[in-house]
């Protein structure tokens, strides 16, 4: 079922995702060592691929499986209690006594191995799998420090050994300023940032390096070094921008040909506008919103004007996103952003590629990609924004192996 | 495996929400003949009890099982159609045009057959049954005719006995007004509802009613007979309002000894003080709230001075609440309407209870109660409400049965 190395999977409606079309057509998909021979009406199948094993699809939806672009799943210990306290009318000061913050999540984290690391995000990797999640971006950057930084990115890596999904690693060092730089950026940058790349990288542990460009975090300015560095080694540049406040932070990555930026509620249309020349994906992020009663919305008419191409992704994370559904967030950037179905279901399909540099390999359904897809028991795409809470899926394929 | 008549649940942490109380306990729960007969401390265990059957919950959390207190999710057809439409900008007559709002399922429900009905709405009570819910509330109402409307609480019926849940059945036939009747809903009354009512009584079909009191739908004048019928039938009565204005319905529910008033964004301060003084349920549904992206905030300050009890449901419908998930309803209630933490788990287990009736029956672990347990794979309560889009449910218990 789905696991010979050479499937016609039959009897489907199709949505390809091709140019970010979603009308889905009546068709067949043919496997073969793991990627698409063909996609198309049944009746125009060439003979070679006619006696691929069967995969009868019952009538229902084909789509590309989905891409979460931006999670930071790999991270120890749990935010629950100052969810709580907060809810019960603590002050910060209160939580930060109870050992709350980011702070709590940085030293929980320091405190795993990284098989501990793979256990705690195992859970987490799996709710996004179980709803048709075939690859995912990870983030380190609750560490702080070198090694700490390393073991995220070495359970990220072993989290794609343990899961047939192809997992993306992304550097965040430049996450937040450990106390003992607190005020020192740049000593941060020098000290730890930097060489923690030239580590990472040598292990072989970073595809993408990333930032928190905000005026609690680090500025445009602090960054250039690390894109520079990133830039010397090869490393795709991401940045966490324009969440807060406008620092023109996506404006500086694109013009280090940046894959995205992410975020961006703050977002001006020049900042759309670089965006979109220079291929950067904006990578939206509804679950922060909505966890942090934001009322600034991303521009989605300016990145429409300027043809920016949108993702979506979970941000997963303890602090502001505790969010392991990229169906409900579709969900959210149709409620919240009012994004329309098609750009929800490009956002977390070719789109979502982009954002990590794989549209060569996967987001859409054409032959030469990986046969990754996710078969839905739904007769319209639309169902599968429209609905909250609710899982159709019926069978994921990556790689033309049924998961 | 929880199935003997006589199980020892062991190994636990209990948060047995008596009184509310979420604060969890290392104990262990008893059951014979699928009632509790004991909850605490393991060493205080009677005798009598010591020989039931074990079920080890290897320390994790169990609350009582989960209650969906108000859900419209027997129906036809999918407004998924729509939703993509207005998202792409159509007007509401080009939707209206297209077959789209509530008529289209009132058209979809009456095209199908109890069977039918039921086969569309097992998926949705699934869902619900996957994250621990025992019991679930279902209301007619899109029907609107006499048959229409029996034939959907005898699908409610239906799905209670296809799947061990409890079902309670409203009877909602004044949710709308029909096109044949507009602008008479008191023939509507007199000639729809109230006969309906009497011939679903006779067919033992119904718990309790309800309506939909609004200015676009009924004033409360209107629904005194129906309230009234109720009385002499010695049904519960329960009613959706304030949630665009504040026509005072829930007062005058009130005044019937209503079990529940829902919605209620716009509910007052005497509204509230009313609804504590008889004992009516103020249930919150905050799913509404986002899809409608509403931004009048029921009063909780105020139902909180009152004392009114707070229950949360998904209202899952079609048109503004496509919602399948108590556990994220309970994340909504947190985030959008800062419920604490306790005041979530009451509003979908103790408090539903009560706005079901079912105060001495379920929705808490005490001796006498059926035994509805929740088994989680977590360790603390807060973390059912803090994550988003994540089920942790390790095992559901109906009565003691495992489901
Ligand atoms: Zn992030
Ligand atoms: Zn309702």
């Amino acid at each position: 079922m789905g696991s010979a190395p050479q499937t016609l999977f039959t009897n489907a409606l199709i949505s390809t995702l091709v140019d970010g079309e979603i009308t889905p057509e009546k068709g067949v998909v043919a496997v073969s060592d793991g990627e698409i021979v063909y996609v198309g009406a049944a009746d125009m199948l060439p003979a070679d691929y006619a006696d691929f094993q069967p995969f009868d699809c019952g009538g229902r939806l084909i789509t590309p499986a989905l891409i979460d672009c931006h999670t930071h799943i790999v991270y120890g210990g749990s935010r629950a209690k100052e969810f709580q306290m907060r809810l019960d009318g603590a002050s910060y000061e209160e939580i930060a006594r109870a050992g709350g913050g980011i702070v709590s999540t940085v030293s929980a984290t320091n405190a795993l191995s990284v098989d501990e690391l793979v256990a705690a995000a195992l859970p987490r990797l799996d709710a996004l799998i179980a709803e048709g999640v075939a690859t995912v971006e990870i983030k380190s950057g609750y560490g702080l420090n070198i090694e700490a930084e390393l073991n995220i990115l070495r359970a990220a890596k072993k989290l794609g050994e343990l899961r047939p999904v192809r997992i993306k690693t992304t550097y965040l060092a430049a996450h937040a300023t450990p106390a003992e730089y607190k005020g020192r950026n740049a000593d941060y940058m020098a000290e730890v940032v930097l060489p923690g790349l030239d580590a990472a990288h040598a292990e072989g542990l970073v595809d993408a390096v990333d930032a928190f460009c905000e005026g609690i975090a680090f500025s445009p300015d602090e960054l250039r070094p690390l894109f520079d560095k990133a830039k010397a080694l090869g490393l795709a540049i991401k940045l966490h921008a324009e969440q807060l406040s406008n620092l023109h932070g996506a404006e500086m990555a694109a013009s280090y040909g940046a894959l995205s930026s992410d975020h961006l509620e703050y977002l001006d249309a020049a900042g759309a506008k670089a965006m979109a020349d220079a291929g950067s994906v904006a990578v939206l992020l509804p679950g922060a919103f909505y966890t942090l009663k934001e009322t600034q919305l991303p521009p989605v008419a300016a990145l429409r004007d300027a043809g920016t191409k949108i993702a979506l992704a979970t941000d997963c994370n303890p602090g502001t996103s505790p969010l392991t559904s990229l169906l409900l967030t579709m969900n959210m950037g149709a409620t919240l952003f009012r994004l329309t179905v098609s750009e929800c279901l490009a956002g977390v399909t070719v789109h979502a590629a982009g954002a990590l540099g794989l549209s060569e390999k996967t987001g859409t359904l054409e032959v030469g990609k990986a046969a990754d897809l996710a078969i839905w028991d739904v007769d319209q795409p639309a169902e599968l924004v429209y609905r909250i809470g609710f899982n159709p899926l019926s069978t994921l394929i990556i790689g033309g192996q049924e998961v």
